[in-house]
């Protein structure tokens, strides 16, 4: 009997678990730690899976990812040598956008220091640029990255991208590779980062990077927002740059450690909006129909889409 | 010689009266109180000028609004019969369409909540329906509230629009008239208004309506958005609607009394967010454009555009 199995660490998996049920037919659910006979196990849909566990399933044909990064995964050096599929879905884009609108325009908007007028019953307009005179800046282009250049060019700001290899997005000034980096940074008011996590770019949000946005804008400071991986930001360097006037504010979904520990001084910093890594939530329905599309297609002989290059690690 | 009179109270005039020297040659440019000789003046760009001020121009041609509302011109008894005209720009309709899209998101998101849970160092996941699951309702279709709906509903919202005559507007469920009212605030969990500030819409954000919100939706509870004019919102109606949990939260951009007085239980409330009357800021830049447009076709011979009907106050 060929079987899915679902192993999910820090979430309880019922809601994926009930989701799946419209599998039925195709094949058998197994939730882990109960996968029953191993040799069942075609698939795999994993949320930060212990390392080693994947590896045990001799005749694993697929691992689909539950989120949109895959970089739990692929930290595991036994994983098996098959496909790994990210997760792509109009539900998950769609969230992701609505994070990165509403972010974008928090600060654009200044709601931190209306926020504090407020608590402090002071009524003054501040000074403020239309979405037209202000930059802002996509790391990542990809499904998440161009969405939500669109989505924010509609909004009315002037935006570019940066991406790993050259990418043409309609209405967005795209920039790629290590040497267009400092010039994108330099046209960026406001930095959104939506990258993988790889060898790559790890640490990429650090303050050399920060010291390369645009110091000429129509915002008192630049701004950065991470809803991509805590792996790719250097928390203390965030704290230097605000502290020393480099960015002027951050929204932060992702962490080094998560949940962030209790200690950390990001918790109270007033320039700071966090997230407990929600930005786009995996819904289980919209999770189990886009991997049940896959199963089918796959099972009548079709590609798998969205699968990992393992050279590149997303 | 032709004058227009740029007569701005609450403000300091020189940032418009500077953007006003691109009329040069089309006409001279009076700054209130210094208006000369009354009967130069064919033109008045106006924000709250004392009553009885404009009727001392014999030779008044048309009575430009430096805001999107007229209701403060059209209060004055003494309002001489020439058109009035409201200030219709793309630059304006941009920052309002900015100002509802990040506070329609705000609460979508739960911000209020994240940020009390941020001050307690608590990482708690809240509920979160995706956009398509949440229905905004948009009171006022006209430029700004058919962009505002636009805007929702790329950003993945559920959008209908209330207007007082029938419109159309791609992609949104249109609903008119007194009685196609209660339908639409029962499809309603974000409320949003836009409406002119008129002897009919007085006082339309109370009790009676809020209690004709969504009760069924996916967030919590229905939510208030006004960007429209103070006038329209009875403030103790809205506090009590707090209090009993008949709305979750609101977004106040406009108060019956602004600056909003020291003593407002709105200042201090934990669910309120308050700006101070910026949602949509006129730029002297943008609305002396506008003005001098205008003052061309006219002088041309050409209709003024977005004249207010007097029997409708807008």
């Amino acid at each position: 009997v060929a079987a899915l199995l679902l192993a999910i660490s820090g979430y309880r998996p019922e809601p994926w678990a009930g989701a799946l049920s419209i599998l039925r037919g195709a094949c058998d659910v197994r939730v882990w730690p109960d996968a029953g006979d191993p040799a069942d196990i075609r698939y795999a849909l994993a949320w930060k899976p212990p390392h080693g566990l994947l590896a045990g399933f001799p005749k694993l044909e697929a691992i689909f990812s539950l989120g949109a990064g895959v970089d739990a995964l692929m930290r595991d050096p036994t994983l098996p040598a098959v496909p790994v599929v990210r997760y792509v879905d109009p539900d998950l884009t769609g969230r992701m956008r609505e994070y990165v609108a509403l972010h974008v325009l928090a600060h654009h908007r200044r709601m931190l220091d209306y926020a504090a007028q407020q608590h402090s019953r002071l009524w003054r307009e501040l000074p403020q640029p239309a979405a037209r005179e202000v930059r802002v800046g996509v790391m990542g282009l990809g499904v998440l990255g161009q969405d939500a250049c669109v989505a924010l060019a509609m909004l009315g700001f002037q935006v570019a991208g940066w991406s790993r290899t050259p990418k043409k997005v309609a209405g967005v000034a795209c920039f790629a590779g290590a040497e267009q980096l400092a010039p994108f940074l330099a046209r960026t008011d406001i930095l959104v980062c939506l990258l993988p996590l790889t060898p790559e770019t790890e640490g990429i949000l650090n303050m050399r990077l920060f010291r390369l946005l645009a110091r000429d804008g129509a915002l008192p400071a630049p701004v950065v927002i991470n809803a991509g991986r805590g792996g790719l930001q250097n928390e203390a360097d965030i704290l230097a740059a605000l502290k020393g006037g480099v960015i002027g504010a951050a929204s932060l979904d992702v962490f080094a450690e998560e949940p962030l520990p209790d200690t950390s001084p990001l918790w109270g910093h007033p320039r700071v909006i966090l997230t407990p890594h929600n930005a786009a939530w995996s819904s289980p329905e919209a999770c189990a129909r886009a991997v049940v599309r896959q199963i089918k297609a796959h099972q009548n002989g079709a590609p798998l889409a969205h699968v990992v290059d393992r050279s590149l690690s997303y």
